[in-house]
């Protein structure tokens, strides 16, 4: 702890939870990603091949859910340009996300508080829940921010 | 541990370690990411706010040089298809990637062992650090494979 | 009025007329306009919203449907590099643009003369009427070009 | 005029005023602009022209700086989603907007009132004044935008 | 021929053969293929002339599915860098390929040997047969390689 | 030969000659070209390797100058939509192209005359020859065009 004056925004606080707007994953965005990436593994990008897998057509990379869930997420955040990502725990994929699917982020504040190594900078971690238009989970994570008071 | 067969495979054993190709990151990556994700935050799309800022310059975001440094590990890893990302622990941003930067990624597998709630299941874990044209970190996780064996 | 010889081109006289080549709008134009722009609103990326709401459907942005109408307008124009943009006047949106629609350009030259502040310089004002596959018209402008003689 | 109880939003009142985040230009924006709408003008696309011409270097589309500024407002919007554009008037191209520049939008709401003919309806006109990192004026055009009251 | 001692790769030898994986053609596929060409001709633009054409729906630009083929070649090749692409002879287009068509190539190696004029250049020459899902060929060509010896 | 009355066009005829708009490359397309069809080697993406290459910088794919080539040829065709591509011939890639580097292409028809075997059929012969702004080829091709008389 530090006796820096600290202020606790409301988005810092344990307990601040939003859902974030949607978006719809399009096949255009898995080609996009695939050719920025250079991951043009068979279930993203050959479709007779996926039809014939457990999951029956093309899914998304996992790196582009979480890309657009970070995206969302910051588009939605009031701190925007203050506090910054820090890194990721926990990054599990739970489900596939297929062509047309829409996803939002649900977001929680879990931990808040002085960083006790180094004076002045707030950890705040959130939980962040993917959901797809079924509700279903596709991807958790624990997401770092820091923030300078 | 089960009694299941397991043939180890050699890029499922600790210590196999391999360095991925480079990649430089051009500022259409950024505008692309930005316009995928929606994150279009000063540091990434205004060249006037990012001059002004402590880096002097335009930042890659977080998730390009992990969904990059994810393509580059794939695009290498010689089972292709076969082990799939179950998730990631400890990801961390170290230090910022610029316009022009190359980045490549060294691997090297930490633990693989048969998972002991779910028989037939091995869990490899690789740690990824993404270097830059300088040999500096500027990004370390942890990546969780799988393989039914 | 000045007094330097003017030669009117055909497709700069009053009444000249004609329509564009087609343009079917799919999705990843979407995407890529809201990319590029960063407009991403629920009605253009968020299918499900978008299925609820009364178009039923999502719709492409405004001026994804503009720029690509002063594109085939250009594409088809015989002056090509000579006259340039100088505005629009009355731009109306009049109907949505959904995802799979065709759309082209009735131009129609509805004034043309010599400014008469600035010697030398042509003024031309084309109606731009933009139609889908059914003959609807979705944007309507006047397009007002300038020509040195 | 209507007896509805009209609400009116700060946003929509006469002198509201201010300025969005910027927005540099990058080569890849004119790119894919091209592409998408079919404009292959040599001013955007061969720089041994362009360096040849009275600008000295490749500028931007004006439809590409229009678009931009559009979702640069939308982006900064309080009432995103409840008010709709409905069209622009004395849209009017200033200055060339070359690779490399910064563009922001200065807003200012200079008329709002209920629509005559039709009873509930709500017409904002906002001037929007697009500048680039000196300040200079590029683009100028008047935002209509409607809201159901 | 010449008295260099020369490593013949199994790659190089005639009759080595593979198939590539395979990879589905999308709609912004095409869309983006147009747009970096500038070939926005009405087959591949407008779903509408597309329709009631002899094909019944809008089809990939021929150097589209020629530059994915050789990219699914790349891909593959066991000599990634070393053997360069010298040119191409006999590319003959057979069959239309549409939105929704996974490609993939058959590869066998021709012919193989030292160049009379240039000491110490292996040529090769490769058919590449590109196929769509149902087995037609689609694309026929012979591709040159070189590599020093 | 056939008996059918043939009207030789213009764009038919051997001699016919001319050269289309330029065309500069940018990193982006090479970027884009790289995702689209999976070729990710080196020389393409890796600033440094490419440094210290024989070439000093990274070079454009192949097949993005040949697809760029045939854009601007048949953007320029006066007979857009009523011939179409059957092949080519002898393509022979001469030097690198460049991050920055703007190419045209020199057009010229060198054989026109009815098939043989196929009555009504007209088999046009054109060498393109793909120049950059110091007057160097980078590419030549022999395109054979098809047209029902």
């Amino acid at each position: 702890m530090t006796d820096e004056p600290d202020i606790e925004w409301e988005c810092d606080r344990v307990g601040y939870a939003y859902t974030t707007r949607g978006r719809t994953i399009g096949e255009s965005d898995i080609l996009l990603h695939a050719g920025q990436t250079g991951d043009q593994y068979a279930l993203h990008m050959d479709a007779e091949i996926a039809r014939q897998s457990r999951y029956g057509q093309r899914i998304a990379h996992g790196t582009l859910t979480l890309s657009i869930a970070l995206g969302l997420k910051f588009d939605t955040d009031q701190s925007k340009g203050v506090r910054i990502s820090y890194g990721y725990d926990s990054v599990r994929y739970r489900k596939p996300v297929f062509i047309g699917d829409t996803i939002s982020v649900k977001v929680e504040v879990t931990r808040s508080q002085m960083d006790e190594k180094r004076p002045g900078l707030r950890r705040i971690v959130e939980t962040m829940d993917v959901v797809n238009q079924h509700g279903e989970s596709v991807l958790f994570l624990e997401h770092i921010l820091v923030r300078w008071v």
